[in-house]
């Protein structure tokens, strides 16, 4: 077995996507984790980081804290600027599953047409919709930031789950049910449909 | 010597920008290319790719093909839509330095005010202005994309250098004279740039 860098082939022309992945030792991909506030996404994105790292894989995340104060800072929560906030966060993804990466993106996404375009900027065989499937009640009990007591005091209005809709996915790659497991748990599910999907290195390549 | 990825220190917590760059065996960064339309922006950034990625570097080439009709692709071209392409631009190769990539842009960006907002977006010390500096009358002999001819039968207003203005860097990083220069030479300029700042490893870990 070579080690991984000595599998490049290379060729004329411009450096494509697949040669990038054979660089990195991985099929660039977008997990897109939609749920609630509170449901876990953006911890259990982390740490799924944090896991594929030291299977050295490289792997960006994109939420709220680098991209609603960036990219997006320009968009408000109406209709239209959430609709545009995921627009630009696949557009985003997109170039980076070109460029090879794993991304993982943790928004709310509460809408299924949204998601279905973020799908289709993607392009659907690099696009794993993660579905973190946890009861509001759950989620309003953990209330990490707060927020839910904000809204039931009146001091938020549109809030996804209360006073604006949340729209389950029809057919999510994965359902992760954080309530009722570990984060470890929930993590390993996540690790376990990259490895079967071959997105860590195809058969015969195991480099890592 | 070890091999790079065996140079990797694990810590707890989240996966921080030098940790990938350690993965990576290189330091994020972004090159920033300006100049006339013609200038040979484009052309040079693909031929640094591909010596980058002959070196096993992972770079990510941004320009008008596959952010304008994407990311960018609600945008105009009048002043305020310009500067917001280039803000979306920034913020987008911010990310990626942050991820640890070589980012190279490709875009005339016409505007100091631009640039230098660009350069605050992803912090100057990462950030590497190319000026590629080529005559006016070399680009429109050259007029690759068949626009200068255009611009002169009056098909096209506010184009840059003719009846749109384009402001030099003051103090770029970089001067390209592609005018002057084979491709290759220039190409060199760039790399010996980056090894000099030691944005493709550093000495004593010399990886490549």
């Amino acid at each position: 077995m070579q080690p991984r860098s000595q599998n490049i082939v290379f060729h004329h022309g411009e450096v494509s996507r697949a040669d990038r992945e054979r660089l990195l030792g991985q099929r660039g991909c977008v997990l897109w984790f939609t749920g609630l506030s509170g449901s876990g996404k953006s911890t259990v994105a982390r740490q799924v980081e944090r896991r594929l790292f030291e299977r050295k894989h490289l792997v960006q995340v994109l939420d709220g804290d680098n991209v609603r104060h960036g990219l997006c800072k320009d968009l408000g929560f109406s209709a239209t600027d959430r609709t545009e906030n995921i627009r630009r966060i696949a557009e985003l993804a997109a170039l980076s599953v070109d460029a090879g990466l794993i991304v993982l993106t943790a928004f709310i996404s509460p809408f299924r047409a949204d998601r279905a375009q973020a799908r289709a900027i993607v392009g659907t065989e690099s696009f794993v919709e993660v579905f973190v499937d946890v009861p509001l009640a759950v989620c309003e009990s953990r209330d990490p930031k707060g927020l839910y007591k904000k809204v039931r005091k009146g001091e938020l209005a549109e809030f996804t789950g209360i006073s604006s809709p949340y729209e389950p996915p029809d057919a999510p790659e994965l359902v992760l049910r954080t309530a009722d497991l570990t984060l470890d748990r929930s993590v390993d599910q996540v690790i376990e449909y990259l490895d079967r999907r071959q997105f860590l290195g195809a058969p015969g390549n195991p480099t890592r």
